[in-house]
């Protein structure tokens, strides 16, 4: 076949894998936001007959075949070949596990999320522990196929982010670990901050309203985005122009909501950034995992927990609640915003204990596939290194090890990203603070100012660079993990007058 | 190939159209109810691709054999026989559009849908009318390419009205025609009733709060249905336990959304209340355009605008807008409902006047396809008609030819079935007073008794038997205008006191 007649069999076959995606990516909102669920035993049958096209479309030899060719051919521009490698690797990873083992790991997967909700209903690991087990084995087995010179565990990690592995993941928590521990201990010390006003009662038409202001601030154009309201917060999206995000208004919780869509709009602004040429194709897409949670945790925490942002939108969201926010002043608000106060659960920690809880992840995941720790007496390990780590102990497994869903289909070596996409967020900061004033344009309704800026150093690519090329192109350096914890300590330090 | 292994075939054939037939179907809710409208291009594309592989498995010259064995077949269940001629007759429709054709079809629907939209925002005939003249041109090829004996708009009829045809319609127009011109002027000449409260200002929230207990009067219970917003209300599913309808608020306009609802959760029932056992099948669809329709009008006319129906809900009604309603008696409220006033605007007709709207659409139509009548110009057309049967001349496109959508994407013979399903409906009504109290129902909170009514001589049915088949069986005799035209001039004769 001439490079001529492969490029044409492989743009079809993109445009009709991106067809299928873009059903499945519809189809999965439509259940996660609207669709009635007593139809859901009909539709979800079908979805997965749909997604086992997919499958067999993305599998096609001959395609494989034809991407394996294109990755090297000096023919084709560098943009097919960037592309043509990511989907030959994508395809000989999932090529190596016999269908059979697939689709009995497919099962095993619901099987083991249907007993991980039942054991966190009842708050008893030993229900979930089996699945656990089996579940660990199976993805054992699957990588292991695969007949890499790494390990398991790195390949899984590399899976999610890569070119990140073990040794350099270490590197990085213990520098976390090092510098953090310390001054959590400092913190939790301190003279305390009170936030309990946040937690007053906030009726959720008042939070609409305000969230009608606070969308139109982000730009999240109605044109290309849409939000709408689930149990789980997420972003999907089908190309750059249809990026749809989620959100959870909660009656006790005024900042839950607004942090929340900061954090998806975030991953929205990523995906409808990236250079429309690469439509269609894989590298139309975030580039890691570790590089999507930058952006969303930049758009939160960076700017979204600012003094600047709410200059300009606290008057918005006390015109909405005189009540309860009348006589509070803007830096009592925003001070609350950003207390630090070790706490059980993930999802609701803040800035500067969320890491630690990342940590003690990776540190089990870690021993779970080195064989170091094992599944049995899980749930006492865990509570022991929220012990050592944050000062605070789990009473029961539902707010202990049964809290995420992560571990229940087999994602491990994903929880390591959440961290590293903060760290990555701080050094980007750092980098931005450099071209513009981004206090001035936050208090200035020009949030938009830091998107662009975001667009033209990182969002822009999706797929076409790795992510530590990324990080260079937009710093100027390799990560460095110190940009990070500066601005923690920095931050902390000020707020508790350490 | 013997019976079984046909069997099989058909199964897994009949399994793979629905999946896609599910995907195409949520992708179309989606775009009409939240989809961001700058990703229509690239959605529309793959929806296209989609509906082309839906086409493809559809014509499988393999399986149209098969059903065209089946469908005669002796050993096979009577059911079968029945879905399986549909599938046939189906099938030779499309089998003689090229592929090619077909999605290009699909793609130009698309394009002149959103064209539609953006001429009617606009109130511009001018920007829509190169589409309209596309559509019809791809309409006239795909039908005169089945060789037919009928007419192309007969055929067309015939595709939302099986049996029907230009001289049974232009009968069934002609008794309306008849009898509704004279009424129409003898209203129009009487003392008129005063409906302007129904048109103050209601604010939509209060509109929402009321709507969610109408929803759940006509018991629209959200395991199985959903009930969203657009611009034009339309109803969809994917399966008996998966209805979707939309509604739209008016801020001046008490009644429009409350109407509106009560027809599009008829439509819903309709699929709702088939016989499971023909779910994924052709069975599991409502018989023709006629026969949904007469299910949506009942709900919408023969009880919705009844003084029984009010005499449960109004209270919650006055409840909700106090200022508004809080003086106005419940009479003088349904009263208001069912005035009879010429008015530009299709879906906004009264029940009276509203099948004056249908006969121009279809004289319209008939003149298109016949070639009496062109595009160009048509706006002109359509607003001398407006005047001719209505005495009312819209001032604009958006409120003459604009204001509806389904000549977008060509469906073409669509309308006339909105006048016929009114008078099946009233055959119904006559029907359903002889077995029960529909009243008593109504004005005690127990409006599913007639909706079970509706299920167990129409609804379950599905496609089962013809839709002449089941008037008969529902209503002991064949469709006769008269019930129709009688109920009309007894109902504005006693409101008129004429």
């Amino acid at each position: 076949m001439t490079t001529q007649e492969m490029m044409k069999e492989y743009q079809d076959w993109i445009f009709k894998m991106s067809s299928y995606q873009m059903a499945l990516s519809i189809i999965g909102i439509d259940k996660m936001t609207v669709a009635p669920v007593n139809g859901s035993a009909y539709r979800d049958e079908r979805t997965a007959f749909l997604a086992g096209e997919m499958f067999s479309i993305e599998t096609d030899p001959k395609m494989v075949e034809i991407v394996k060719q294109l990755k090297d051919d000096p023919e084709v521009d560098d943009d097919t070949r960037r592309a043509a490698a990511v989907y030959y690797e994508n395809a000989v990873k999932t090529l190596c596990i016999p269908k059979d083992e697939f689709v009995a790991f497919q099962q095993l997967a619901n099987e083991s999320y249907d007993k991980w909700l039942e054991a966190k209903n009842k708050a008893d690991y030993a229900v979930f522990e089996p699945y656990l087990k089996k579940v660990i084995e199976a993805r054992k087995k699957m990588i292991s196929d695969r007949n890499s010179d790494r390990s398991i565990y790195d390949e899984m990690l590399n899976d999610f982010e890569p070119n990140m592995n073990q040794e350099k993941y270490d590197t990085f928590f213990n520098a976390l670990k090092e510098r953090l521990v310390p001054l959590i201990k400092k913190v939790t010390e301190a003279k305390q901050i009170d936030n309990s006003f946040l937690f007053q009662d906030y009726d959720i038409e008042g939070q609409k309203k305000f969230m009608d202001h606070l969308l139109q601030y982000l730009h999240f154009d109605p044109e290309w985005g849409y939000q709408n309201e689930t149990e789980h917060p997420f972003t999907s999206w089908t190309c750059e122009n249809d990026c749809r995000t989620t959100t959870k208004y909660l009656k006790n919780n005024v900042v839950s909501a607004i942090l929340s869509t900061v954090h998806e709009v975030g991953h929205a602004y990523y995906e409808h950034n990236i250079d429309p040429k690469y439509d269609g194709m894989i590298l139309s897409d975030g580039v890691s995992s570790g590089m999507h949670e930058s952006q969303s945790r930049f758009c939160e925490n960076y700017l979204g927990r600012t003094r600047a942002f709410w200059e300009y939108n606290y008057p918005f969201l006390q015109k909405q609640f005189p009540q309860q926010l009348g006589r509070i002043d803007l830096d009592t608000f925003v001070n609350a915003l950003n207390v630090g106060v070790p706490s059980l659960i993930r999802t609701e920690a803040d800035e500067l204990t969320y890491p630690m809880h990342i940590l003690i992840r990776y540190e089990i995941e870690k021993g779970l596939f080195n064989g170091t720790i094992s599944t049995d007496g899980l749930d006492t390990v865990w509570a022991d290194m929220y012990e050592k780590y944050l000062g605070v102990r789990p009473s029961n497994a539902k707010e202990g090890i049964l809290q995420d869903v992560h571990w229940s289909d087999g994602s491990f070596g994903y929880f390591p990203t959440y961290a590293l996409g903060s760290a990555f967020a701080a050094q980007f900061m750092y980098a931005m603070r450099k071209d513009m004033d981004v206090e001035d344009a936050l208090r200035n309704n020009r949030y938009t100012d830091c998107i662009s800026w975001l667009k033209e150093h990182i969002q822009k690519y999706g797929f076409r660079y790795e992510a530590d090329e990324i990080m260079k192109m937009a710093t100027g350096e390799e990560f460095n993990v110190n940009y990070y914890l500066d601005y923690l300590e920095d931050k902390y330090t000020m707020l508790y007058h350490l």
